[in-house]
């Protein structure tokens, strides 16, 4: 088999690293020592594996240095970018770790053997999630860190007990196998060597979805890629749970009145967020709503936008090819043309177009581009934003700005948003993604294949999870989470009544 | 187009009772006013929509007499099973409108903004569970009240806020009509008449899955009809998420001490289960493991069981081709014939074959068969009772009779049948499934589509719900339960930490 090598954006020249692609038998032995392996790797305590992953976040801090300066080498996103990305996927780690000691997600239920309970005696029933098996992650190329290898899905899985077979992202490879090696020597260390592996290439990312030791998959890139491989997953012999985050237009609406108030604000706060890591991002917002009038301000901020090479070629191709649409659309005006560079370099690029025209043309005006580019539309009135907002498709994010307290506008469009969109947001920009409980990140068609998943925050382990219920069972065959004793200290719900981790 | 006519199952004729079969307007016409009550009934408090589904529980017990006598027209399942199932029916629908007031389902999250969070400041971020839109429900063919029209779906849907497009099924249209009418009644009193329609026949099922406006897919019944409507919700323009109940053949493993001790009562209470309802139950213990021996008590028992006709044709043929396959099959023998009667009626069947021919021949000995007939399965020792252990499929359930506290192979046949089913059961059988919190009702395919829900208990209601997250919202924009007064007095997690709710 071939090899793989990364490319350095700057030049679009290979690098030296040279990671051998993945053979069928490469998979193979990857998915079955994960079966292997799963069964003493489910059985740990909570407590036990956040043992686990705390000493993986701290490997990951003790290597800095050299996977941030190799993740630059193939990414060019610039070693601040990379440094926070790595600390925040560390912090990832020690954070899936804690979350699993209090409950929550175990969804611990006892009912008691009840004679009376309508409409029918009941038996003795306790229910509690339980790892579902090995799962099949496939790595985001846009963060070589967070949402690759040792990401969010990886991470997420891991904690609940369940092993992990990643298919690397091309785009990184040297990154990804430097990775890989820091999780396989700790988890070596920790007694579970197989409960992580990683396989290279297209091919080996088309068997692993067919494997019949994978249980379920998670999946974060482009719409066409999700749905293959979500059609993979359907026609198997036994078809599994197949999470994709697909893509996402990430509206920002502004209401007249907050664009009376601080347009420069907005304008400034807008090109900050759609250029950030050249609008390389999730939730980069793809399109601005905005009351028609005077857009020279705006053309200004973008045209000196900073910008840094897009991560791979298949993004350049999508980008020029977006771009060249949008400028020969009818309706359409190029306020900022992009401008090609060395390597793969590009200066930013804005198009306006009024409500009105959207109406006719929203089937490709509105669909996701990567990269440093973002789509204008004017409204003359409240009427026109209304089918602006009836028009958008579902969403990661939807962003508005408002005039405050008074703003008429305002629940209306904040309505209309969380309709069709996982997070909402009021005067601020969704960039930036918070990890934490109360985070969304998901959202009906086309932004996730299961709109009522998240893959950042605690919540994410719940797509690795199922209940399994134990009836009429003595306290010597339960798991320890479920006898009466409460031996892991958790929150549990008690014939019906939620009760708070008793040290919580 | 023509009518459909249920049949009499004691004689195979049709009954007077003509329901048209819906034509592709009128499902279109049921999808679009779902989704245009979807707004409305999203937005009410839970405690009104209790209030609703109280009176529909009230409204199903005061109409009994009628629907029960025409569901044991249809099904012949008898008045005392029919008055229980539609009792249960009711009680459901009260469940589901409690479940709701406490909070554990809307997942109410709350982090404050944290300018010293880790790895970065964080905004105040709050999110809840929200309906995800109208719901496509596929009614099941063996529980005429319980999984159909009224069924668990159509009310965990219908509870938070998701209004529901039922496909009936072709077994008991009359009954599915006479249900809609009341549960149309009730609503439309209630100012919400369109949250719930019911279509007929096929065609309007396929066409059903397909229209933009449904936003989910429930299904109960074959794993043929299951993967069919799977594929179709994948291949949509905008694919949606299908939660499918399917098949099981729920083991029964009877280990050496249990049969020393107590085999009459085991015998006696298997012959029960698996011939309860005439064996078509999605819980039928369709295969008991025991040590071999003799097997006289157990034959005796079957060859006198009572049962009553099954329930369509399409339940007859295959009840008639799957007991002919197995006698056929090498290696099995015959201890009961079962034999066929007028109408749809047969008496049940038995099949035993040691635990060395069915690792050769699982592929078709441990397939699901709806009706009155079990294999046994005899094992020499705990090696041969191991091996037909790591063959079974996945499934709802599944039971283990052990000797006590001592029993040495109660352990490791536990933990095999929780590895997969999604119920295991000791020292009892699985027909009868409690509706409560600690109830799961799914499991591995093909027990289900997604092994993470289930379609009995106050859980299945999170099939319909999606998280939103608000994103640094001043409280006037907010939902009332994401306000800092929690209006609806809901269990929530504030900054990480779990507060039941003030009056709960």
């Amino acid at each position: 088999m071939s090899d793989l090598h990364g490319i350095d954006p700057h030049t679009g020249a290979p690098l030296p690293d040279a990671i051998p692609t993945s053979t069928d038998d490469d998979v193979d032995d990857a998915c079955r020592a994960a079966e292997a392996a799963s069964t003493a790797w489910a059985a740990l305590a909570p407590v036990d594996r956040a043992a686990v992953t705390d000493r993986i976040a701290h490997a990951l801090r003790a290597d800095a240095d050299e996977l941030v300066a190799t993740a630059n080498r193939e990414t060019a996103l610039g070693v601040p970018r990379l440094t926070g990305e790595l600390e925040r996927t560390a912090v990832q780690w020690e954070q899936y770790g804690r979350a699993m000691l209090d409950g929550e997600l175990w969804d611990v239920t006892i009912d008691h053997a009840d004679l009376d309970a309508a409409p029918a005696p009941r038996p003795d029933l306790r229910k509690m999630n339980t790892p579902v098996g090995p799962i099949a992650v496939y790595a985001a190329g846009n963060f070589p860190f967070a949402f690759s290898v040792a990401g969010t899905d990886t991470a997420s899985a891991l904690v609940v007990g369940c092993p992990v077979v990643v298919k690397a992202h091309e785009g990184h490879p040297g990154t990804s196998a430097r990775v890989a090696a820091i999780l396989r020597r700790v988890l070596t260390d920790a007694g579970h060597p197989d409960v992580v592996s990683v396989v290279h290439g297209f091919a080996a990312g088309r068997r692993l979805i067919t494997h019949p030791a994978i249980t379920a998959a998670a999946f974060t890139g482009s719409v066409a890629g999700g749905r293959a491989l979500a059609g993979d997953a359907a026609r198997r012999i036994e078809p599994i749970p197949f999470y994709g985050e697909l893509g996402s237009l990430n509206p920002a609406i502004v209401t007249p009145a907050a664009w009376a108030e601080r347009r420069d604000e907005i304008v400034t706060g807008f090109t900050g967020s759609f250029t950030l890591g050249s609008g390389q991002f999730c939730t980069k917002p793809g399109l601005l709503v905005v009351p028609e009038g005077d857009l020279s301000a705006l053309t200004a901020a973008v045209t000196t936008a900073p910008t840094h090479p897009l991560l791979y070629r298949r993004i350049v191709t999508g980008f020029t090819a977006a771009t060249e649409r949008l400028a020969e659309t009818d309706g359409v005006t190029t306020l900022v043309e992009p401008v090609p560079g060395d390597g793969y370099a590009t200066t930013a690029g804005l198009y306006v177009v009024d409500a009105a025209h959207l109406d006719a043309r929203s089937a490709t005006l509105l669909d996701e581009c990567f990269g440093p580019v973002s789509l204008v539309v004017t409204y003359r009135d409240t009427d026109e934003l209304r089918r602006v907002l009836d028009r958008l498709p579902g969403g990661l994010t939807g962003s508005v700005h408002i005039g405050g307290d008074e703003d008429p506008d305002a629940p209306g469009v904040l309505r209309a948003l969380a309709s069709r969109n996982g997070r909402v947001i009021v005067d601020q920009w969704p960039t930036g993604v918070s990890v934490t409980w109360a985070m969304h990140h998901g959202g009906p068609w086309p932004a996730s294949t299961n709109p009522g998943h998240t893959s950042v925050g605690p919540d994410a382990a719940r797509r690795f999870l199922r209940p399994v219920a134990y009836q009429n069972t003595p306290a010597f065959l339960l798991p320890a989470a479920l006898r009466d004793d409460n031996l892991w200290q958790l929150s549990r719900r008690v014939n019906g009544a939620l009760q708070t981790r008793p040290n919580g």
